[in-house]
């Protein structure tokens, strides 16, 4: 079989990084050009020498690159990046999978509110696939343009939709008590991210109001056929590199039994081999998910309400894995080429 | 003045290292038997080599020692132990803090339930004073027994305390998600608590039910003057040593401004040298109190919910500091002296 | 190919899980029996839930198991088990791997004096080979007991064995200022190993006299064809999980060049797919090789010194890692078969 | 008294932080004035928001300050900002200590290639005082201008003084493998100081040449009136917010007794209530430090060798509060006035 060539847009970040650690192992890749700005000229394993010496590719400058050997561009840029490139690149026949957030809202007003910037292509959102791999797959097999899910959002989605999907919980009193390693920030300059301030400290941030909650409230609608979902989302920033960590209460509509609620979750995710439903009362931890692109969710009944936990790698699952997934979605490749990894635990 | 003579029952642990770490610096206070029944024989300094090596003290074994020169005596044992010697401490007029949870819920039954054996001396708990310096000043000064508040109750509570009182919040639907750093966890054997388990992870546990809720459901109720108050508590561990903070979501009963919210904190806690409310809308940190005996606070308005966060380090304020706090005031010291420490930061 | 049947002694340690991580992926194994004392009876998925549904084995009590099944058996166990094992497992026709110290040292008697017991079979000890696996692969291939490198020994041999072998630089003023991450200590009851100790925590241990440094002189001696070796070793307690990293010192006999230093380790090292000679005045980094079988390696001069640098995953290469690397040799598998892991970055 | 008025030049840095951690609580002092180029106009709690309330100074721009009402000024700026100031500040009295490098070498024409740039006041160096509080304490009493010495070279002076003193080691063949939490490097723009990439890893750095070795060898030189030094520097980044730690391998001229060590030792650091000598083979730790001003060391001997552990806390015995001693020192103030800090443990 022919190789499938891909290139990726903003390769220097942690996202463009991890892509590049799980693409050199995938069995159907070639890799055709990495951009960046900073980087432009050195060799990519100078910058990740965690890379394997085999990899020869030097960065490039995003103005020096058409992309035309590629069938595939990953963004792994910041937010506005991808959506001034899309138009030109989706009619030269490339499919994109955009690991930033200019596609994963559909209504572009609320979208522009949330990131202060124009949207520069609001028909081609309308295109796009919100990029779920589990709850979308027919879609994202034939899609143009993916939008990669945020990190929270896929942890939370996942473990919110059985509910929602079988309406036995109430959509509007859902509450979010999210937590995410520091590489979910990115590579910016933030005193916040210094290892000095980070390190040993813990704290809630954006509470006002963080731009996932209406990723999370839209595709979920529509995800699970609800009428309206309000969810309050608090996310919190950990004392570790990667890991997303969602604790999630809900309220039950009518009692639903320990059983009845193994069902939903087993139903739901028994075909997913990245989504691992461990049962009634049981406690995933970040760990358990480490370097991988696995979920891990469970549930707790307290009376009339539920305790969801969910987790993931912010890094993998929550973003370069799950872009590898969808790419397998879409070329026809087996769902865990290139992810058959284990969690580093210890 | 003449020195307060205090002793430390169950002395090589970490509330017990804490006790000490604040006392060696207390303008009042001299340190008469510290008990181990591990450490016996030893010095205290070989032990705890941060102590200074003016602190002479050999560690006891607690079955060869009568505390006759003691005005006070501190348990930071394990639970069960402090409600053993009670009555005979009480009746030679000894005053006693216990950090443990021996008396920390009037309901005897309910404390049978939760901790899983006999209380020793149901009549004594009566007696006791829950030692929330704060919010119990009078009981306090006067008190036979105080029972140390737990960790998370402290800065649970303290954070609810002036919603509750004002009747401004839904008493039934509070929800609190909580995160502590591995001391709060103590010394003991459990795979959990090695770094190799506990580094860069992260997990909800006791999601079933833990013993602080009944505690700050109890005393809440209590202080606040409320019919019922029914708290959904989920602890987590969080991957630091110190540290406890609290992410509470409550329903307002009808609308009140920002202004008003700053009032009623205000209020509550302006003569309060160790709480610090922050104010609407910032940013509580862990860090910003490790160390140190000081709550700090802060508020959101999210339509008609509040989001509440509190943080404290768990070993000063949540158990050392505000033991020290209620020495203070038990024998008319300031209330600052020994715990004029500035929280350690970066 | 027939599948080869290995058994893991002591799967419940980091060693034994860190095997069963790297095994789980391995293309010609099948996992016969893992054995455990205090986990007998259990899923091996419920003690290490990052490991995959997929694998049903249970832990057998050691002393219900024949491993008649079995072609290969690993010893992740403490030091003094394997060896009342060898003769037994030797003469029904196994081959054996120790993880442990039990055949590292030729000279029994010394071994005895480090470690504080008889050896059960010195016999034995003369006819297993010290696996490091690229500088004894053919003594290797025809091996029944493999005595499996320590950590320390395995990044700092790799390190040394080009300056030695060439005799460039003295062998009796060698200094080693060793650092590891804390699971190379093992599961194991001491206060150190907890994360309220060894978090945000450094030091040096066993100054006085560490096993490892025998180890090292004996091997490096008889590797490199020395007349005697004197090295000066002390190791260091990381606050890290993973991780293994020695600065060396050396006195040059002779002044070399920097472009000498290249040659005489890119020849050492340019056929071994694991050790990575980065080249002069380069840094190696701990996250550089974490979690996977990596060693890195550099060199700087400094007048008539050399300080040279080296690192490993002391749980990947420095014990499961090169254990699985000494199978593939021993079974004519490719060396990187079921070890083809990236580090895991950042 | 009347009080101490003293202004910080550069307060938003750590080393300025931290001199405002250990101010607030000093007996005598006053702050006048804080500068900040990027803080100018704000609180300094809302920076700092660890600083307690009663703090109400504003950061003010250094342009727009004439320090008329200080009698101390600390620079707690990056290297080659003090030497600007000082002239004009001498020339009306003021008195200086500066936390970074600009008088701590006497050879101007070495501090000049170490530092890459030209010194602004030779003359002025040859007047300054190196603030090793311990070992220059006369010198320091009537110092216009101290050059509060680096974090490195107080860890390792303080170890090395007393061997060096009583010539019983060599001196040509020091070897100095120190390590240093990341708060050493200051807060600057560097990838590597972000959580993203420190957390979890460990390595060397300027393996080639570090500016503290001339400062090292040039202040020992002088203190303990040796003939010529040289140590062979390697520091290593620590994941880690404080702590130095040094390991130190020295060969000693004759052979010495372990208690001739001790008396060695005790003789140099009895009557020093910040040097914490704690006996031969006994092993210091960061965590130990960590908050306080002390420092600790110990010492093994192997065969002809001794090894020398030493730590402080490079904030506190490394900056600032070395700083605050030297100006205790310099104006006759109890030496332990602000400085009554017990470390942070566990």
């Amino acid at each position: 079989m022919d190789k499938l060539h891909v290139s990726i847009v903003g390769g220097s970040g942690y996202t463009g990084s991890e892509l590049l650690r799980l693409l050199v192992n995938h069995p159907h890749i070639e890799i055709d050009q990495i951009t960046s700005r900073q980087d432009d000229g050195k060799n990519v394993t100078e910058i990740f020498p965690f890379l394997p010496n085999k990899i020869k590719n030097k960065f490039v400058h995003p103005d020096n690159v058409s992309f035309e050997q590629s069938d595939l561009i990953f963004f792994a840029t910041p937010n506005g990046i991808a959506m001034n490139f899309a138009e030109m690149l989706v009619s030269k026949g490339k499919r994109i999978i955009d690991l930033a957030a200019d596609f994963r809202i559909k209504n572009t007003q609320l979208w522009e509110q949330w990131y202060g910037m124009k949207h520069a292509c609001p028909k081609l959102v309308e295109t796009a696939v919100y990029g779920l791999s589990e709850l979308k797959k027919n879609e994202i097999k034939n899609a143009r343009i993916i939008a990669n899910p945020g990190c929270y959002p896929t942890a939370i989605q996942l473990a919110l939709y059985p509910l929602l999907s079988k309406k036995i919980i109430n959509e509007q009193t859902i509450i979010i008590d999210a937590k995410s390693g520091i590489s979910g920030a990115g590579k910016k300059i933030d005193d916040n991210l210094f290892m000095a301030e980070a390190y040993d400290n813990f704290n809630a941030y954006s509470v006002q109001g963080h731009r996932h909650q209406p990723e999370i409230e839209e595709n979920l609608k529509e995800i699970t056929n609800s009428k309206d979902i309000k969810a309050l989302f608090v996310p919190h920033l950990l004392p570790t590199v990667r890991g997303i960590y969602a604790t999630i209460y809900v309220d039950l509509i009518d009692d639903v039994s320990e059983t009845e609620m193994d069902s939903i979750y087993s139903e739901a995710y028994d075909q997913s081999i990245f989504v691992d439903y461990m049962g009634i009362n049981k406690i995933p931890k970040t760990k358990m998910v480490r370097g991988s692109n696995q979920c891990k969710i469970s549930a707790f009944k307290r009376d009339k309400k539920l305790v969801i936990l969910s987790t993931i790698d912010n890094l993998v699952k929550g973003a370069a894995g799950q872009a590898i997934q969808n790419m397998n979605i879409m070329f026809n490749y087996k769902e865990s080429d290139g992810l058959n990894l284990l969690p580093l635990a210890p």
